[in-house]
């Protein structure tokens, strides 16, 4: 089956770095092998640096960021909790859907697509919510919502926060927010594949964990057995090997460059990619000083030759130049394209590139 | 951080192919990218060989066996729902509480551990069931539980077999036995990294699904839009696309070699383990004409010298020899063995060098 490579600059995965896959061709060893144990200890040491935060819970799930999203959700809500949700895109839709099948009562909280949230209307939506729930960076729309106006909130309302898009690529400083549950996916600004969503639970979380939540596989009671490091580790699922010797290497990677370098790095090619958006007369979809550095949307062009449209333009940069970048969702399918550049992708090299070959192709 | 290399003869992981840990090294792609999707397909193309079903839902869940568990029992028990599940180990036993989980009430048929459940007890256990669950090899005890029996059972009854340590190991007839869900666990008979439980559906499965399961990453409505070969496909969570390389290879391994051969491969080494662990004077655990060849049980013997237990005799194996066997589960830790032969782990060296490097520690 032929295989072609890709320059990854779509929403996600992104290109891993090297030594990821290099990673992969450790060994398989047992998931109770003293050597894996401390292979995953090391692996959850380094999340906390990412993450930055002392939560003694740290760890991968066993799945990909949506597995995240509901293993946050699915431990702390019970049947009638208010929990309070923005929504200004898919995720926030996704968190909606995901916080009612695990009995919440939704209160959401809009935004326009394309614009944040504001933190004060979350504070205000309820007077007494469970948890607070808001997705940091909106893969589908570019938007950086802020969480750190949300310590000021009620007592008693957890704020759980979707780190999918963010974690590596802008600043995430969970104590400092004082946020309680956060979760994240490999496959972005980490560098590594996509298949596990790496998970921080805060002790006051912890304490809030149902007794027996819906999902077995998620349930944090029986994982932290398993995953802390205190006293024997209990077996609850055989742990995803591999995959935790990629996202060990990746995070190897990203503090060796050092945390804000990353975030400097993806802070200078985003600012290069919508310079040069702009300077080839196309408009940023996202508002201004809410734009994503590492995920880009932008205006397909209303004024484009009849044989050139958003799919024709994508298979164009797909099939001619082996560059990946995402469509538009929901009503803004066709009309914007999103631009990743997270992880190893995001690299100078890859923005000079995809507007010189979407020059090419708009002939701009 | 050293890491060494193992023969991997426990409950699971076993070793993987070559060739899969080679497929890790594939350039990654996107989920929606077509050269993936033609990847995705060809891989649930031979999983539907390995199944003998003709499902057209088959497909690899993005978790390890236990989110098939789950994912199984999510999709189609309703509040209320009567749930019969064989139970005569570990495995039987988190059916009950996946069952439970999602409403279900639940019926257990036992059977003590190391013997069989007898399939007319699932038939009888309860005039309607909605669900017939039962393990088909029970990865704690080394027993396979008969399913074919279960063919004739009421009309509207689903029959759902966990076939985790089955599947490419034993004869698994999906079709033949007119089972509607079942799962399996790369990190078994098929040579492939623990991350993904391959789950196929039948279309009366399918048509049984809730409109909205308690589960949204698990939500077969929706993973069907996505993995099925119909028109477009619907974006659901990214896929975790090294781990489907791997699979994808492995499965390649297994086809290659002929689903019949890897059985009576996996039968010829059993064999030979379990008549070389009689002739030392060992006993095997499991109860005659029920033993899995791929996952074999043995007391630990009564008269060992003063310094060996079941604890210092597998780390004397996994320090000296490099060999990982499990220990026993429940009442039988410290008293039972777990030896693995599965995958690329079953080949006659291996089962030599296990009898040797055992025959040396207790100066048999």
């Amino acid at each position: 089956m032929p295989h072609r490579e890709r320059v990854l600059m779509g929403p996600g995965p992104g290109n891993p770095h090297p030594e990821v896959i290099e990673a992969f061709g450790r060994p398989v060893l047992g998931h109770l092998d003293p050597d894996f144990l401390s292979l995953l200890d090391e692996t959850n040491d380094r999340l906390r640096q990412v993450w930055r935060t002392a939560n003694p819970l740290t760890f991968p799930v066993s799945g990909t960021g949506s597995a995240g999203m509901e293993a946050a959700f699915v431990n702390v809500v019970r049947d009638g909790d208010a929990v309070v949700v923005g929504v200004n895109g898919v995720f926030g839709e996704r968190m909606c859907d995901v916080a009612a099948r695990c009995g919440a009562e939704v209160v959401r909280v809009e935004a326009p697509w394309g614009t944040p949230i504001d933190p004060e209307a979350l504070l205000a939506a309820h007077p007494d919510p469970a948890v607070i729930a808001v997705v940091h960076a909106e893969t589908s729309t570019g938007v950086r919502n802020d969480i750190a106006p949300l310590a000021d909130r009620p007592d008693g309302a957890l704020l759980l926060v979707d780190c999918v898009t963010s974690l590596g690529g802008i600043p995430v400083e969970i104590d400092e927010w004082g946020a309680d549950l956060a979760y994240s996916g490999t496959q972005k600004c980490l560098g590594v594949p996509p298949g596990l969503a790496p998970l921080t639970v805060s002790p006051a979380a912890l304490d809030r964990v149902v007794e027996r939540p819906r999902s077995w596989y998620l349930d944090l009671n029986m994982i932290a057995r398993y995953v802390s490091g205190e006293g024997a580790r209990a077996y609850h699922h055989t742990a995803p090997i591999s995959m935790i010797y990629g996202l060990h290497a990746g995070l190897g990677v990203l503090l060796e460059e050092g945390l804000e370098a990353s975030w400097e790095r993806h802070a200078a090619c985003g600012q290069l990619l919508h310079d040069g958006l702009e300077a080839m007369g196309l408009e940023l979809f996202a508002a201004e000083g809410h734009r994503l550095p590492e995920l880009t949307t932008v205006w397909v062009p209303d004024d484009l030759p009849a044989e050139l449209d958003d799919a024709a333009i994508r298979a164009r940069l797909l099939g001619d130049y082996g560059i990946e970048i995402g469509g538009g969702l929901g009503e803004f399918a066709g009309r914007v394209w999103r631009i990743g550049l997270m992880g190893h992708t995001a690299r100078r090299r890859n923005v000079t590139l995809f507007l010189a070959a979407l020059g090419e192709i708009l002939g701009r």
